[in-house]
Order: structure tokens, then C-alpha cells, then sequence
């Protein structure tokens, strides 16, 4: 039950590792490698290929400007793919890396997420596996309040310092 | 383990049943409901709130427009939610649709698809409960092959058209 | 007859406050609020629904990326609403912002503003208190009279410095 | 406490004739003018310096391409303006008319429908003469309560549609 | 034969003075004032319906975010109007000053240069100027094939610089 | 004093049309050509270049897509260019012709109108013209007046029709 | 010395067809073949890896959407890819296709024309070939005479048509 | 056997340059060439028309803005054009500068790579001399296989740094 995140270039790891973290928050076991599908495409089939049968159940894989990474492990694997369109410093504000990954043809879905959305595209990850751990479903209702809570504080800090 | 498919109006009924046809390709129970998040507010948080406890384990929302429907779902629910973008009447070409359900904060992630890609939001869905389920799995390996000999099929007859 | 604005995150409050600025040099009297439409959904509700039995009579929202806040309080609330579009960390230039906000279905408007034009927001708060206000509408017609002379004392400097 | 409605062109007439229907199902009583910022110069001063003391309290401005209707009738009068964008034959798909008349300068706000909004303009102008008018709230209560019950009732035939 | 130099806020002026600028350097005297259309219509109006009676044969009109400023001066004087897309703090990128100004509708053109393009407006008041005056085309002549000659002196320094 | 009209395809011909038909109204002569920048390069240098010998005083050019034909005949002629973005078949509605046109580099400006703007463009041609010949100005007053008329006129009518 | 014409899908065939029309009026040989990137990724591979062992010298490939084709083309081939962005049903008006052929990442070039340029990516593929075939170079000098010629026709015609 | 490098301006060297080192590190010689379209017209077609009679088999153009020089090179040269797309200072995020380049009407392509793309531009050059040059292309897999080597030792280091 382990998530495999990639990405298309080390340069995306200040932005993938954010779904690493927030994995490790929820205690689901993740991998990350490097896999471009331009430049690496035999690791890309290999990986592809075999994720589903080395005991991983999601993918999730960041890629910016003409990101190919997300659709093409979507065409190779039967696992659910999540996509993040990182916005690199090639990118086009990064329109060209959402609609890349976002616009998939009808038969093999990417479940894309925000530009830079790496830490939502964690969360999604361990949603998805918690179709089947209702304890992972708790630990995602928990995180939720908290963040719920965090907001809370802050509405509250607000409220004070400008009530007269 | 059932889906369940909303839509913000009646008149993305066209698009959205297509998620259904799919689901029940791969024999996956699913239940459909309008629910607006604009109009019915009542009614979307019941939904939210209570879908997981009443054997849902994916949510899939499709909406048009300044499209609130799947991302209140996400804030409102522990379960995975799959937005929809509906290019509907008053969508300037579907950018408002994509960009309202795509770019959620970070904590509340919607899976977003293909504008009008309802058939890969039904897809993922079941992508998602494979994730605990074999069986679903091999058949989603199946409608994966078929889309392969599809193609094929269509690739030699093009092939035989214009070959001399 | 008091304003309500509210932010989707603590980290909108350098561009809201601006909206607190004029109604303070318009003598209209607000509250400020965090209400995040995806962390706080209970808050959310509650504010939505009761704003106008507190003696509100206007609300002000910003929210950035895929911006719920305007949009659900005009959905929960019969007061009329007015929607900041911030360029928030994560927005795509503000384009999410502003579709997220102003393009809302038919039956639920938001008076949206320019991307971070929270002074606008607080100025048209006013004018609309001022619709059965005579005094607030005089106050309202010296404030623009202010700025014609700011703009007049400006265009007469450059005048003195570009002439020969 | 009258609305005034304003268009650049008779063909502006089949969108905003849409904001005159849903005022009167409010019975709100309202004016139909044409007034072109670009053709006719001298009536838009006129209308915009004089509404305010003719009896109107709100003018919704509806206009295409670039579209200076709205803003300059914010400029003019102290009273507050809603602005719709119109899809017109000469606009690129709306953009120019949306960004047109939403993207106003700090201290002349312009309320901002969606693209071709006019309906919630008429709704927006109810709402902001109803901060005075608690029969008039009471109306849009009950308006919003038929927008929700209409909905629930497409709900529930889908439902029943559906159903096995 | 004066041109007449238009801007909606003195902080346009970094930008606006670069059609002065040019103006001097081909002889074409123009003077530079800060008109709002939206601060002073007041001024904006007399300007308009005045300028062509006050020597002005040419208007320049720069403005930003919703810009307003060249086509009312168009609406208003029979004069060419020449209009100035600024980028300014609160535009989105120079779209929205881009399709303000650019697309009016047919009977009241504005002739709009690129983005920030001051310069480009100054050279085209000149060359309005020259349909009539033959020595400012040979002046401006001149200046193009100085414009030719200093790319020239460039292509020949990185022919130099790169040659074996 | 003769405007030269150009375009890159006789498919132009019915919007391009438009501006010798405004010119016409107006009793300013003119010629109208078929020039392709990338079809016939050599017609378009000895266009560009000879122009202003033929007793031309402005150039008007439209094109579609990758619309070079404004910028290219500024390049070479002295004359001022006025640039018309068609919307062709092949444009991605009307982007690329607009900022192929209106992005011009310091030096060599085009006078852009809005996209398929060529009644717009045959009146600024007619503006030009005016910087130097009154009586054509007092036309040019003339046709303002009577857009202004014909704006009156339904103005009224729409008054009577919603008058009670 | 073959030039390999690739599409996404059958339905992409009315667009590249295209492409192998202009290849026989340059007498150049093609062969065309549906290959789906996302549906039949052995076949992309298979195809991607040994085209230059097979006698092709070019690959032309066309999709539309999150199209990836010609970029996984040209990242598993070491042979010139041309990309045409197609207009397909489901793309955004042929942005995303678009964006997702022409932003590759370096190392990996894709040659793209416009969106459904099809009969260009055929010449294009003639022109790479001509940089050692003399013969085909002067066949392509004449296509080009050709083209001017017709122009050079029309334009006759026009002139003589509005001629008096 | 040759490859033509030229730039609009020397302003954008530091992005053309790119292409010349990759050229070198493939051993392909090339010459650089400062040529405006705009401001250079005669250079420019001189340019154009010879370039294939002094050893050039393929040009390179970069240009920022209303990027016309790859384009006319297109028009006036039999060789194939590869066009880079400069962000230059002036551009409206690159957006001008691609749809400038890339959307040339049918008869004359451009091959347009990536915003900023010169590097691949140059790799393009020489993937299409090795049409004809069989040691080129063998220098070109080398050249991949360096990318992936190099791409597999990051990923294998990141293996490293987040194994346990």
C-alpha cells in the first residue's frame, strides 16, 4: 500500500517533496524517483509498467512545460495517477504544464491538482488509499479538523487585535 | 463501495452520465444527484458531510462556470472528490470551470480532469477503489487492453487504406 | 447598517484591510473575519446564514486560487455580496481568482472588483449603504471630489514642469 | 429608489432586457436607456451626473469589446454602478468586455457581473436596495428558497430517474 | 501641428515621457498633461471636445488596468487618437490595458501601439504629421535609417566578435 | 493624399472591404491590393518601399494568424501603417493576428485596431489625413454627429417601447 | 529517404491527411500510421525506437488535448519530429495541444507549426530532407513561385475588379 | 553543410547563443547574424534569398514581440526556418512571441520550438543535417544517450539521499 512519487528533474524536488511530507503526516510509506519521460523514456516504460506489481497503489508525478510525465505513467500503468504541474522556469506561467497534464484524452485519466500543488497531490494519494483503511480515513478526518482548527486560531487572533 | 456522481444542474446531466456508462462498464455501483453548491447550500453540505458514512468512497462533481460544487465537496468530506470542468452555456470556453475546480488551496485537493471528461472522471474513480481491489483491477487492465486494440485495429485499417 | 469583510486566510489581510481603510474614512462601521470556505465550512454556514440577522447589511469577500469564499456567501446569505479576487502565492497571475469569483451561475451574483481591489470593495460597500443614506451619499460625493483635486494638483505639477 | 438600465447598443437589448424581468419578479421598478460612451459622449454625462437626482439609486451598465460604459457612468455618479459584460460579435469571446470594465483603478469601483450575468445584475441591484428595505429582503429570501426548491425538485426526479 | 500627450495618473510618466522623447528629438512640439478618465471626467471631457480648437492635431493617451482614457478622448475629438497599453502595478500582465484600449467599436477607432510602447506612439504622431509635411518625413526617414544603421553597427560587432 | 489599402489574401476581402467602403462615405480616395508577406516577399518590398512615391499618405493592412504584413510595409515605408488583425480561419480567434500585429518594437509602430476592425481603420486613415485638411475634418465632425444621431434615435424608440 | 506521417487517432486523419497530400505534389514518399501515445504505448515505443532503422528520415506527428505523441516521439527517436497541434473536439481551442507539442524541455526538440498546420508540417518535412537533395530543394523553389504566382493572380483580379 | 544562426537584436544573444553551443558540442559549424526584419528589411532580404547559395542548409531565428524575422526568412529562403520565440523585455510573457512565430499560414512553416528554446533549436539544426549524415545522427543518439545517463545519475542520488 505504497504510494511512488516521481518527478520529470531533481529541480522539481523543492515543490514534489512537499507530497512526500505530508504523506509522512499521515504514516503512508511513499518512494520518490527521478523518471523524465523525455530523457529517460526506457525508465519510463520500465516504471510504468511494473508500479502496480512492486506493491505501490497510486502515482503521483510533478512535471513542468510540455509535462508529459503524468499522462504517459497513466497510459502504462492500470494504478490511479495524480499529476502536478510544476511551474518551471520554462514554463509558461504555468499554463502550459496544466493543460499538458489536465487535458487527458477519454480513456486514461490523470487526477491533476493545483500549479505546485504537490502537498494536495499527498493528501489526494492517502484519500485514495483510504477507500479501503477506514484508520487512514480517521487520520485524514483528524488532519482535516486540524487544519480546521488552525484557521480557527487565526480567525480568532484576528478578531481580537481588531475589536475595539 | 459505491460511487457517487453530482452535478450542479440537470443540464450537465448530458456530460455527467457519461461516468456513470463507464462505472457500469467495470460493474461499479455508482448513484447519481443534482446538487447545487449556489442553490441547494443545504443540501450540498448534507451530501458532504454524510456521503462516507452512507457506503460512498469516491465523490465525483461535475459544475460550469465559477464552479464551487466538487472543491465544497473536498472541504467538506474525508473522501476523494473528482471534479469535472462542465463547458457549459455561460463558461467563457471552459477556463472558468477548469481554473475554479483546479487551483484548491492546499489541504483541500480536487482530483480535476479533462473539461466535459466525465467518462476519466468514472475511470479514476474506479482507479481509485482498485487501489483495494483486485478484481476491479484486472478488469480495468482489460478496458485498457481493449482501448489498445482499438486503436490497433483502426491504426491497420488505415494502414491497409494507404498502403499501394 | 455595519460591513462585514472577510478573507479566506490571515495572509489576505494586507490587501483586505484595505476595504477596513476606506469604510474607516467613509465613517461606515466594520468587522473583519477569517472564513476559509474550505477549512472552516461549519464557519462558513454559520456566517453565511446569520450575517443579516447581526446587523449586517453588506459583506465584503476575498479569497485567492480557486476562490469558494464570495461566491457560497452569496450562496447562504441574501445580503449582497462583493468579491475580491487576490493574487495570492498560488494564483496563476489572478486569473483563477477573478473566474472563480465573477463568472457565478444566474440566481447568486457576486459584485466582484478588480484582482486585489479591496478598496473598491470597501468604496462600493458604501455606495450601497448610501442607496438610503443621504448623508453617507454626500460623504461619498466628497470623496470623489478629493480625488479629482488629487489627480487636478498633480496634472497642474506637471504642467508647471514640462512647461517652458 | 428606482434602477436604472443602461446599454451601449439596442443590441445589447436581448442580454439586459434579463436584468428589467427579474426586477420586476422583485417588483423593483426600473428605466431602460440607451446611452454609448463612444457614440453618444454628451448623454452619458448627462445620465451620469443627473441619475442620482432623477430617483435613481443604482445604474446596472451593460457593454461589449471595450467596454467603457460601466466605468464611466462609476466615474460620473455618485451611485453605485453594476457593470455586465456583453458577448458581443465584436468581442474576443468576452475577455475584452470582462477585463474591460472589472480591472477599475483604486476609488471608482464597478460592480462585476459574470459574462452576459445580466439576470444577477438585476439581482444585485435588488440586493443593494434592500440593505433599506426589509420587504424587499423578505422578497429575495423567498426568491432564493424558489431558486432552491426549483433544483430540488430536478433533484429529485433525476433520483427517481435513476433509481432500480 | 501640436500632438497632445495624455496619461491617467503621473505614474505614468516613466512610461509616457518616452513619446515626448521621441517627439523632440523629431522636432514635433507637444505638450504633456495627466487627464483621468475616471478621477476628472470633468477634464477628461473639456480636453476631448476642446483639443482639436487649441492647435492639437494629434492625441497621444496612455492608461493602465481598465483603461478608459484613450477611447473617450476618441469618442470625444474629432483627432486621431493614438493609445498607450501601460502595464502598470495593478494590470494583469498589460492584458487588460491591451483590450481596453484596442478593442472599441466600429465608428470610434483608437490606433494602439504595443504594450508600454510609448515610444512607438510618439514615431506614429509624427508620421500623421508628415501625411502633410514633407520635410517631417525626410526627418523621419532619416531616423529610420539610423534606426537601420545602429543594428547594422551591432550585426557587425557580433560578426566581428564571433568570426574565427 | 490617397489611402492604400493592403491585405494578405483576397479571403480578407469582406472584412477589409469595410475600409475602402468608410473611406468612400468619406470622399477620400483610395486603392486596395493584395499583398502577402510570405507569398509575394517581392511585391511587398516594392510596395513598402515605393508607397509614399505613388502619392500614398497612409497604408492600411490587414492579415490573419501570423500576421506579418502591417508590421513588414512599416518596416519599409515612411508612411504610417495602420494594422487590422483578422480573425481568419486559421487564427486561434483572433490572438496570434492581434499581437502579431500590436507588439511592434521600438521604431517601427503599427497602428492596431480591434480585431476584424476595418470600418475603424478606414476612419483613422481618414483622421490622418485630417491633421492637415479642415474641411475633411469638419466631415469627419460631420460623421460623428451622425453616429451620435443614429445611437439618439434608438435610444429613443427603446424609451417609447418601455415607457408605460 | 521517407517521411513518417503519425496522428493520436483516426479522427485526426481529415487534419494530416494533409501532410502527405504536399508530400506527393513534392513527390517525396510517406507513410501514414495511427499511434496513440496514451492507448497504445508499445506501439509508440516500438515505433519511436526503430523509424531510422526503417528508412524514415522525418516524423510528422499530430494530436490534439494534452497531446504527447510527437514529444514522445522525439525523445525515443534520434530523427527530426515535426508536431501538429490539432483542434480536436476536446481541446481548448487548440491551446492545450498547442502548449503541450511546442514547450519541450531542452534536449528534446519537437518542430512545431500551427494548430492544424498539417500541409505545413508536410513542406517542412520536405524542406529537411532537401538539405541534401538539390532536386527536391528546386521542387520546393518552384512550389514556392507557384504560390506567389497564384497570389499574384488574385491580386491582379482584385485590382481589376475595383479598378475604374 | 552550414547552419545560419540570426537574432533580431543583439539584445538576445545570451538565449541565441545557446544554439551555437550546442551546434559546437555537435560539431556542426554555424555563423551568427544580428537581423532585424523590422529595422534591417534590406539585410534581412538579402538575407533570406541568398543564405541557401553561400552553404547554409538550415537557419535559426530568434525574436521577441511581434517576432516576424523567422517568418519572412521563411518566405523569402527555400531553406527550413527554425524558429525560437525570445521573452524579451518587451513581450507579454512570450505569449506575443510564439503565436508571432508559430502560426504561419499554409505554404511557408516555420518549425517553432519552446519560449527561450534556442538550445533545442540548435539540436534541431542538426537533427535535420542528419537527415543526409549518418555519422551527425550517430553523434545525436550519443548525445540522448548523455542526456539519460545524466538524468539516470540524479535520479540514482535521489534513490540515495531519501532511502532508509
Amino acid at each position: 500500500m505504497k504510494v511512488l512519487i516521481t518527478m520529470g528533474s531533481d529541480s522539481d524536488l523543492p515543490v514534489m517533496g512537499q507530497a512526500a511530507e505530508v504523506l509522512k503526516e499521515l504514516s503512508v510509506p511513499c518512494d520518490m524517483r527521478v523518471v523524465s519521460a523525455h530523457r529517460t523514456p526506457e525508465l519510463l516504460f520500465e516504471v510504468g509498467r511494473t508500479a502496480h506489481e512492486q506493491g505501490y497503489r497510486v502515482i503521483v508525478a510533478g512535471a513542468g512545460g510540455a509535462a508529459h510525465l503524468p499522462g504517459m505513467l497513466a497510459s502504462l500503468s492500470p494504478l490511479p495517477v495524480i499529476g502536478v504541474p510544476v511551474k518551471s522556469r520554462n514554463s509558461i506561467d504555468g499554463w502550459d504544464s496544466l493543460l499538458s497534464i489536465v487535458q487527458m484524452p477519454a480513456g486514461v485519466p490523470v487526477a491533476t491538482v493545483a500549479v505546485d500543488g504537490a502537498r494536495n497531490a499527498g493528501i489526494l494519494a492517502a484519500q485514495m488509499l483510504a477507500t479501503s483503511d477506514d484508520a487512514l480515513r480517521e487520520r485524514i478526518i483528524s488532519f482535516k479538523e486540524a487544519l480546521r482548527d488552525a484557521v480557527a486560531e487565526k480567525a480568532k487572533r484576528l478578531a481580537e487585535a481588531t475589536e475595539h
